[in-house]
């Protein structure tokens, strides 16, 4: 009886990956927890987690010899890590080796929504460069004002390339950070008035829902664009619908998104909204560091060692 | 008589601007000059020059006291600058202005192309998103290995971008020069061959006509990607199309082509190709600088004084 049992979205790799380091079977669903046979479920002691069902005290009691439930994916908020603490299970996550593809998507975001660059190549495909002449002209991006709202390890990445176009550094977070001289707001508003581009890096959760509210929202203004790396739930979706449709934001640049995949329809109509569909961390170097990180602390789980990333 | 003759696709600010400033009218073609009496020819002392036709022997000729040739642009391969210099006249352009637009778009389409932006676009645009799942896993970028050919002002910018995204970064150009460490190749074949992302920051003219050549494109490999942001003449594009097509070459992100507006209707079938319409320094704020700079060789040139920005 193997005492891993994987669950979630994993591809082919990963669960054969998962298969061969540990014998396990893959659920595709939370839900198939219950279709296991109690002695199946009795022998598990570690999961290997993917995706963004929830995973919480129900699904715990259903492995009552769980220690370990492994998180694929730095952001656990799909986890009740409180209901785990609590039953004595630790949560390990797959922290750092994301950093910089996440950081390089809110770049590419940041550059791809202010050069209008989806416009720019419609403009190509559709004969208008050669039929009407050149396309309009678009928005300068180095030197410009930008804040970053959570300075963690994705929010710094993100700000040191910011950096390097020359920008002018904001930022907020709980406490202020040593930094290279960028400027510190203790209030999400502030940061927002003091800046024209907004980047989200938080992690997601109950505790920051809307974090960025209607109010930074306004603060940002008619000039302003948000760009989320982080998770839809950060910022008030529906404020920000609300201010692209009235032109009191100039725009947005999403790679995440409330409903995901089921994305709002009214983003599909904004011409200045650049959509992703959460590709952050997507790419093949990266996932499979991301699937290695999952494996190793599920075999340091096994061989009795010290965790590499746990979160609780 | 006015001695300031404007020529070009100036847009209706830009005309605006130079009316008011020397009271000239506006040609929109070379092949206006023609049209103007002879005594309104005579009168020029200097031009205001904008866009991609040519201006050579025969144009100056028929502006027998033109001193000036003040070019809207950094690139003034549309001018003839060795029969300029016979003929005692002045070229100015503007350079510098511009530097960080161009370098913004040269890395904003290495990050397009590289994370496959346009078509994850698509699939949450189709429904996919929704429909189907995950969208694929496209290259992680930080970190890899990029070559510049050409390290003037522009070059160097992007290269400074690029070393913010942890890449080792090479280079070739005609001499050495000082880096913080960039790796110097004297022979573009040995760059391409060392690097998987070619970014060409060249300047145009018939000097670097193809310099990006069968060869240089085959050194780059299936793995290669070429970014284009100087003119479409440095890149062979038949011999990048050829290797585009038959998978020699990964991908392709250009913003400039040999016969653009009118590119070759190859590119608009290569899914790995990003295409932009030669936007590189068209923002509202550098668009404005270059029409600043063009007017400030013109008036330093009436008022006798040293020009800003001359090139020959």
């Amino acid at each position: 009886m193997t005492q891993v049992l994987a669950i979630g979205t994993f591809n082919d790799t990963e669960a054969a990956a998962l298969t061969e380091a540990f014998g396990c079977r893959v659920l595709a669903e939370v839900d198939g927890l219950g279709g296991l046979d109690q002695a199946v479920r009795d022998a598990v002691t570690a999961v290997a987690f993917k995706g963004h069902q929830g995973f919480g005290a129900a699904e715990m009691a259903q492995l009552p010899g769980l220690k370990l439930l492994a998180n694929y994916g730095v952001g656990y908020d799909s986890i009740d890590v409180a209901a785990a603490s609590a039953q004595g299970i630790t949560v390990t996550n797959t922290p750092d080796v994301l950093n910089d593809d996440v950081a390089d998507l809110a770049i590419a975001l940041w550059l791809m929504q202010g050069r209008e660059m989806q416009q720019a190549a419609d403009w190509v495909r559709s004969g208008n460069w050669a039929g009407e002449g050149a396309f309009g002209l678009s928005r300068k991006l180095s030197g410009s004002k930008v804040g970053v709202v959570g300075l963690g390890r994705i929010g710094r990445e993100i700000a040191e390339r910011l950096a390097a176009f020359k920008c002018e550094v904001h930022y907020h977070s709980r406490s202020q950070k040593q930094t290279p001289g960028w400027a510190y707001h203790a209030d999400p508003v502030a940061l927002a008035s003091a800046v024209d581009f907004l980047f989200i890096a938080l992690v997601g959760g109950p505790e920051t829902e809307g974090y960025v509210s209607k109010e930074v929202i306004s603060a940002l203004g008619p000039r302003g664009v948000i760009v989320n790396i982080s998770r839809g739930s950060t910022v008030d979706e529906t404020a920000m619908l609300d201010a692209l449709e009235a032109g009191e934001l100039a725009g947005a640049a999403l790679d995440v998104f409330v409903n995901e995949p089921q994305i709002d329809p009214r983003f599909l109509a904004l011409p200045n909204v650049v959509i992703q569909p959460h590709q952050g961390s997507a790419t093949h170097d990266t996932r499979a560091a991301m699937a290695r990180l999952q494996r190793d602390n599920i075999a340091a789980h096994l061989a009795g060692a010290a965790l590499l990333t746990p979160v609780n």
